[in-house]
C-alpha cells in the first residue's frame, strides 16, 4: 500500500505539471495568434470570415498537444497504468 | 491514513499550481488579445461589433484549457480518484 | 490528527501559490489592456464609452479564471475537500 | 499543539508569499497603466479629466485580486480556517 | 515490489514533463507560426489556400518530436521498459 | 516554545519577503511611471503641475499595496496572530 | 536490485529530460524558422517551391540533434547501457 | 536560547534580503527615471531646474517602500519583536 | 557494486542534460540561422545556391560541440570511463 | 557557543546578499544613467557641466540604498546586534 | 573505493554541465554570427568569399573555450586527476 | 573549533557570491557605458577628451560599491569579524 | 582520506562551472562581436583588415578571464592547492 | 582535520563562482563593448586609433573587478585566509 501512495503522490505533481503548462502554452499562444487574427480581420473587414476559419486550423493544431495531455492526465488519474507494474 | 495524506497533500500542491498557473496564463493572454481588439477597435469603431463576436471566440478557445484544468483540480479536491487505488 | 496537519500545511502553501500568481497575472494583464485602452480614449475621446463597455467585457474574460482560484481557494481554506479522505 | 506550528509555519509564508506578489504585480502594473495615462493626459490635457476618471475603474479591477489576496491573508492571519479541521 | 515504485514514481514526474513542455512548446510555436500566416493571409488573401498547405508540412516538423514524446510517454506509462531491468 | 520558535523563524522569512518585493515593485513601477512624468513635463511645462497631481493619485495606488504589506509585516512582527492559535 | 532501481529511476528522469528540452526547442526553433518562411512565401509566391526545398534541408539540421536525442532516449529505455556496468 | 538561535538565524536571512532586494530595487529605478531626466534636461536646459524639483518628489516616492524596509530592518536587528513571543 | 551504482545514477542525470541542452541549442541557433537564410533567399533568389552551401558550413559548425556531446554520451553510456577508477 | 554559530552562519550569508545585489543594482543603474549622460554631454557639450552636477544628485539617491546597506552589513558585521538576544 | 565514487559522481556532473553549456553558448552564438553572415553575404555576394574566411577565424575564437572544455571533460573522464589525492 | 569552521564556510560561499556578482554587475555596467561612450567619442571625436574625463566620474561611481564589496570580502578573510562573537 | 574525497567532489562541481559558464560567455560575447565585425566588413570592405586586427585585441581582452578560469581549473585538477591545507 | 575539508570545500565552490560569473560578465561586457567599437571604427576608420586608445582604458576598468576577483580566488587556493581562524 505504501508503494502506492509514492507513486500516486508524484502522479498528482505530475498531472499539477501538465494542466499548469498546458494552460500557461495555450493562454500565451493564442494571445499572440488571436491579437494577429484581429489586426488582420480590423484592418480587412471583408476577409474576417476566411482568417477565422483558418485560425481554427492553427487553433486545432496549437490545442492538439496541450489536448492529448489533458487525455493522458485523466488517465493517470482515473486507471494509473504506472500502478500495473505493481502486480496489484 | 497514513498513505491517503501524502497523496492528498501533494495533490493539494498539484490544485494550487493549476490554479496559479492557469490564472498567470489567463491573464497575459487576455492582455494581449484584448489590447490588440481595443486597439482595432478604436482605429475602426465600425467593426467593433464583428470583432467582439469574433474575439470571443478566441477567448473561448483561450480559457478553454484553464477551465478544463479548473474542472479536473475540482475532481481532485472532491473525489480525488488517486485514491481508488488504495482500494479504500 | 498529525495527517491533517500535513494536508493542511501544504494546503496553506496552494493557497498563497494561487492568491499570488492570481494578483500578479491580473497586475500584468490590466497593465497591458488598460494602457491599451487609455491610448484609445485618448487618441478618440467620442470613442472612450464605447471603449470602456468592450474593456468590462474584456476585463470579465481576464479575471474569471483569478476569481475561481479565489473560490476554490476559499473553499480550501473553510472546507478542505482534501480531508475527506480522511474519513474524519 | 506541534501540528498547530506546523500548519502556523506554512501559513506564514503563505501570506508573506501573497504580500510579495500582490505588491510587485501592482507596482508593475500601475507603472505600465500610469505610464500610459501621464502620455495621454500630456498629450491631451482636456482630456485628462476623463481619463482620469476612467483609469480609476481599470485601476479597481487591477487591484481587485490583491486586495481580495490581503483580504484572505487577513483571514488567515487572524482566524486561520485551516485550523479548524484539527478539532481544537 | 520497493524498488518497482520507486522507478515507477519518476517514470511519473518524467512524463508529467514530456506533456507540460510538449504542450508550452507547441503554443509558443504556434502562437509565432500561426500569427506569420494570419498576418500574410491577410495581406496577400488570394495566397492563402498555398500559405495554408505549406504551413501544414512546418506544422507537421514542428509537431514531430512532440508527438514522438507523446508516444513515448504512452509507452512508458503503459509497459514501462525501465522495469524490464529488474527481470519481473 | 520550540512550537513559537518554528512559527516565528518563518514569520522572519515571511517580513524579509513582504519587504523585498515591496521595494522591488516600487522600485520598478516609480521608475517607469516618473520617467513618463518627466518625459511629459519636460515636452509641455505648461501641463507640469497637472501631471504631477494627477501622478500623486497614481502613486497612492501603487503604493496601497505595498504600504499595506508593510502594516501587515508590522502587525506579524509585534503582534503575531499566528501564535494566537497556541493558545499561549 | 536495489541498485538497479537507482539507476533506473534517474534514467527516467533523464529521459524527461530529453523529451520535454526537444520538444521545446523544437517548437521554438520551427516557430522562429517557418514563420520566416511564410513571410518569404507570401511575399514572393512563386519562389515557394524553391524556399520550401531550402527549408527542409533546415529542418533535418534542426531537428538532428533532437532526434539523436530520441534514439539515446529509448536506447535508455529498452536497453539501458548504463546497467552493464553492474555485471547482471 | 536555542530557540532565540533558530529565530535570530532567519532574522538574518530575512534582513540580508530586504537591503539586497532595496538596493536593486532602487538602482533599477533611479537608473530608469534619472535617464529619462538628465534626457529631458539636455534637450530643454531651461527647464532642468523645475524637472530636478518634481524629479526629488518621484524620487522621494521611489525609496519610500526601500526605507521604510531599512527602517524594519533596524528593527529587527537592535529589538527583535519576534522574540517578544519568547517570553524571555 | 553500490558505488557503480551511484556513479552510473549521476551519469544519467549528465546524459539528460547533454542532450536535451544540445537540443535546446541547435533548436534556438538554427531557427535563427535558417530565417535569415530564408530571407536571404527569398530576396535574392539567385544567390540562394550560394547561400545554401555557406550555410552548411555554418551548420557544421554550430553542430559541432553538440555531436561531439552526443559521442561523449554515448561513450559514458556504453563504456563510461569513470568507472575504471573503481578497479573493476 | 554553538547558538552564536548559527546566527554567525547566516549573517555571512546575509552580508553575501547584501553586498552582491548592491554591486548589480550599482552597476545596472549607473549603466543605464551614465549612458544617457554621456549622450546628452556629446549632443550638447555646453551643458555637460550642468548635467555632470544633475547627475550627481541623482547618483546620490541611487547609491543611498547600497550605501546604507553596506553601513548595515558593517554592523552586521563588527556588532551583530542580532547576538544581543543570547544575552551573551 | 566508496571515496572514489564520490569523486566521480560528481565528476559525471561536471562533465554533463560542461557539455550542455558548450553546445548552448555555440548554438546561440553561432545562431547569431551565421545570420549576420548570410545577411553580408546575400547583400553583396562578391565579398561572400572574404566574409566566409573572417567568419572562420571568428569560429576558432568563439569555439576555442568550448573545445577546450572538451578536452578537460576528457581527461576528466579517462584519467580523472582529482583521483591522484587519494594515493590511489 | 567545529563552530569557527561551519562560520568561516559559508563566510566562503559570502565571498565567492560578492565576487562574483560585483563582477558580472561591473562587467554589464562598463558594457553599456563604454558602448554610449565610444558612440559619442566616434560622432564627436573634438569632444572626446571631455567625454573621458566625465566618464571616469560615473565610471568611480559605477565601480564604487564593487569596490567596497571588494574592501569587506578582503575583512572577511583576512579578520573575519564574524568569529569575534565566540570569544576565541 | 574521506576529507580528501570531500574537497575533491566539490572541486569537480566548480571545475564544472567554470568551464560551462566560459563556454556560454564566450560563445554569446563573439557572437555579438563577430556579428558586428562581419556588418562593418560587408558595408565596408577595404577595411576589412583593419577591423580584422582590431577585433583580434578585443578578442583578447574578451577571451582572457576565461583562459585564466581554465587555467585555475587546470591547476584545481592536476594539483589542488586547497589539499595542501590538510598536510598530507 | 575534518573542519577544514569543510571550508575547503565551501571555498572551492566559491572560487568556482567567481571564475564563472567573472567569465561570463567579460564576455557579455566585451561583447556589447567591442561591438560598438567596431561600428564606431567602420564608420569613421580615421579615429579607429583613437577609439582603441579609449576602448583600452574602458577594458581595464571592465575588467578590474574581474581581476581583483582572480587575484582573491588565487589566495583563496594558495594561503586560505579562512584557514587561520582555526589556529593550524
Amino acid at each position: 500500500m505504501e508503494m502506492i501512495a509514492t507513486i500516486q503522490a508524484s502522479t498528482a505533481i505530475a498531472v499539477g505539471l501538465i494542466f499548469a503548462f498546458a494552460a500557461l502554452g495555450t493562454g500565451i499562444g493564442f494571445g499572440l495568434l488571436g491579437g494577429k487574427f484581429l489586426e488582420g480581420a480590423s484592418r480587412q473587414p471583408e476577409l474576417a470570415g476566411m482568417l477565422q476559419v483558418r485560425m481554427f486550423i492553427i487553433a486545432g493544431l496549437l490545442d492538439a498537444l496541450s489536448i492529448i495531455g489533458v487525455a493522458f492526465a485523466a488517465l493517470l488519474l482515473f486507471a494509473n497504468p504506472l500502478l500495473a507494474a505493481l502486480g496489484s
